[in-house]
């Protein structure tokens, strides 16, 4: 059991990505504004979990908040973790989740009003837990009996609450007893595919082999890869797919060589108020990360270096959409809209996962 | 001036590639055998550059060899050399070239034998910077006359003798006044774009950008680039191309996005007896390439890495290859038959450049 994110005792402790695989740190917080930079600095990262961090965020942060001045601080407190990081829409959909509750009882005594959005994080992080595991019962189907199951970047248990959503579908398949190993892309910069995806398989025994990033497509050329499944920052309402760097290019040589590009996608990543892709603001991050790998520069001193650190994928190179609710295939813009739908008819709705 | 790989008094002077760009290291080989290490340890790399240090290194051994045993001692050697890497056809070419001294002039006395291959060492030094010169001149003019132009890994001076091949033709359109700025990816897992390529064109100030080669799709969708250019290793008779692992996936990129791609090689580099790139032996390289990064490591212990160093690019996604003698176009069987035979009609005779 991976212990990604929790809530003790009115902390909250989140293991440290940065420092895996070699060292496994525990980090407590007690004051949001140390989570707003634990999730712009990379200790917590993947959809879902920075979700459950700003829920968390907000929690911790209001138990600190005075009466006087609530309503202005427990704003700010929102906008503060809601500008930690762009492109995950996870992020404004728990944030939005934990402002409704505020706003549903705007007259409640201070101390029951903290208790609820105590009770509101951690119902978000235990439902999320489901929410993958909803995603895992759906998905395994897709899955081959035997095979090679290509992921990128890391969306397993360290991005979430649990369980993980592409890695979700993997576990699954695997519980039900095919035979499926991994190859896991070691996803420049950050590493999240071989410092915490390679770490988290290991630590099911699950099958993992590491490659870079560039050798996808001779892998696929050679016949080694039977599928490839990734997770979502945020999906379109028609589809197209923002995901971390190099994502599209790894459903480009799909396509290319007719494999099957499946997205595992939470409903709370899938945001029908953008209309596609190209509406998705992509985070612009430091340069340095680029240049450097674990703490030593790579490149000459001065070198111009971009990071961009998600792209978009297409709808059209996506063969299903997994979420907890089923899944959805091309056109996509109806599918999504109909899952979305189906418990939530009102567009805000969705936020009420199964 | 870059100097690469140089012969100085009797000795073989190489700059030390695994150190760049942090450290500037010059070593000097009086001895062959170190110089086989320093071929398969990547002091040295780039085909053309090996193929340099091969001779250079044939040359070197020869000073030493008694003339006692020398028929065989000499083979030994070759083998030796042939033996420390198996995707570059220079290596095979450049000792052809210094056996065929050998073979020509079997009763010569050793001293004037051995000065003898020393100059075709120099030779196959000099003339490696004229042809990349000739490249240049052939391939500028494909290049936009302003635009972006995106290359992989290292096919620069540091991987040839001098002024380099993908490189060389981006040096030749600066130098005509095209406004031409370079986008290079890092390639991993050596990093020869991050340490290789942007410390020569800082060198030269040439406009680099540095990005992870997985952001290359975005890239292209976003319109970043204007046209790719890559050097080879070893391209065959159909003109299949394999270069550097991440090569197929930039140039089945390119192709969707209708960009051109283009490859500048040496016809040193075109081995008209590999019929096509399946036939290419693709080197496997240590898996501690791809868990290590600057002697730290970024994966989980035990974890299995793969490490292809090579990948094919099918012909059919090459716009064109550009070689000292012309550019080349599809159908390249006949185009390449057709650069090849043109000073050279008996196969073997296209080890002579021009």
């Amino acid at each position: 059991m991976i212990r990604t994110i929790e809530w003790r005792r009115g902390r909250v402790v989140m293991i440290d990505q940065r420092l895996l695989p070699e060292r496994e740190v525990y980090r407590v917080y007690d004051d949001y504004r140390a989570v707003v930079r634990a999730i712009r600095d990379m200790v917590v990262r993947g959809a879902p979990a920075i979700g459950v961090a700003a829920a968390m965020g907000i929690a911790l942060g209001a138990r600190r908040l005075p009466a006087r001045g609530f309503r202005v601080r427990f704003e700010r407190m929102c906008q503060a973790l809601l500008a930690t990081r762009p492109t995950a829409v996870n992020l404004a959909w728990a944030v939005g989740r934990m402002r409704r509750v505020y706003r549903e009882h705007p007259r409640e005594a201070i101390v029951d009003l903290r208790a609820r959005l105590e009770r509101e994080a951690l119902a978000i992080h235990d439902e999320d837990i489901a929410i993958n595991r909803a995603i895992g019962r759906h998905g395994a189907p897709l899955l081959p009996d035997r095979g090679t199951i290509l992921t990128y970047c890391n969306a397993g248990a360290l991005a979430t609450a649990g369980y993980g959503t592409a890695l979700g579908v993997i576990r699954r398949a695997r519980e039900t007893g095919k035979q499926i190993s991994v190859i896991a892309c070691e996803t420049r910069p950050f590493l999240q595919g071989s410092r915490l995806t390679a770490w988290e398989l290991e630590r099911d025994r699950i099958p993992c082999t590491l490659v870079t990033d560039n050798a996808v497509g001779h892998l696929m050329q050679q016949g080694a890869i039977d599928a490839v499944i990734v997770g979502t920052d945020r999906t379109a309402a028609n589809g197209d797919v923002a995901n971390k760097i190099g994502t599209y290019t790894l459903a480009a040589l799909a396509a290319r060589h007719r494999l099957p590009f499946y997205v595992a996608a939470p409903t709370s990543s899938i945001d029908l108020a953008t209309a596609r892709g190209a509406d998705v603001p992509i985070e612009e991050r430091s340069a340095d990360e680029v240049t450097h790998v674990a703490g030593r520069r790579i490149a000459p001193r001065g070198v111009r270096a971009l990071h961009p650190a998600f792209d978009v994928t297409p709808a059209r190179l996506v063969t299903a959409i997994v979420t907890e609710r089923g899944v959805a295939r091309p056109p996509y813009r109806r599918a999504l809209a109909r899952l979305l739908g189906a418990e939530a008819p009102a567009r805000r709705g969705r936020s009420s996962p199964s």
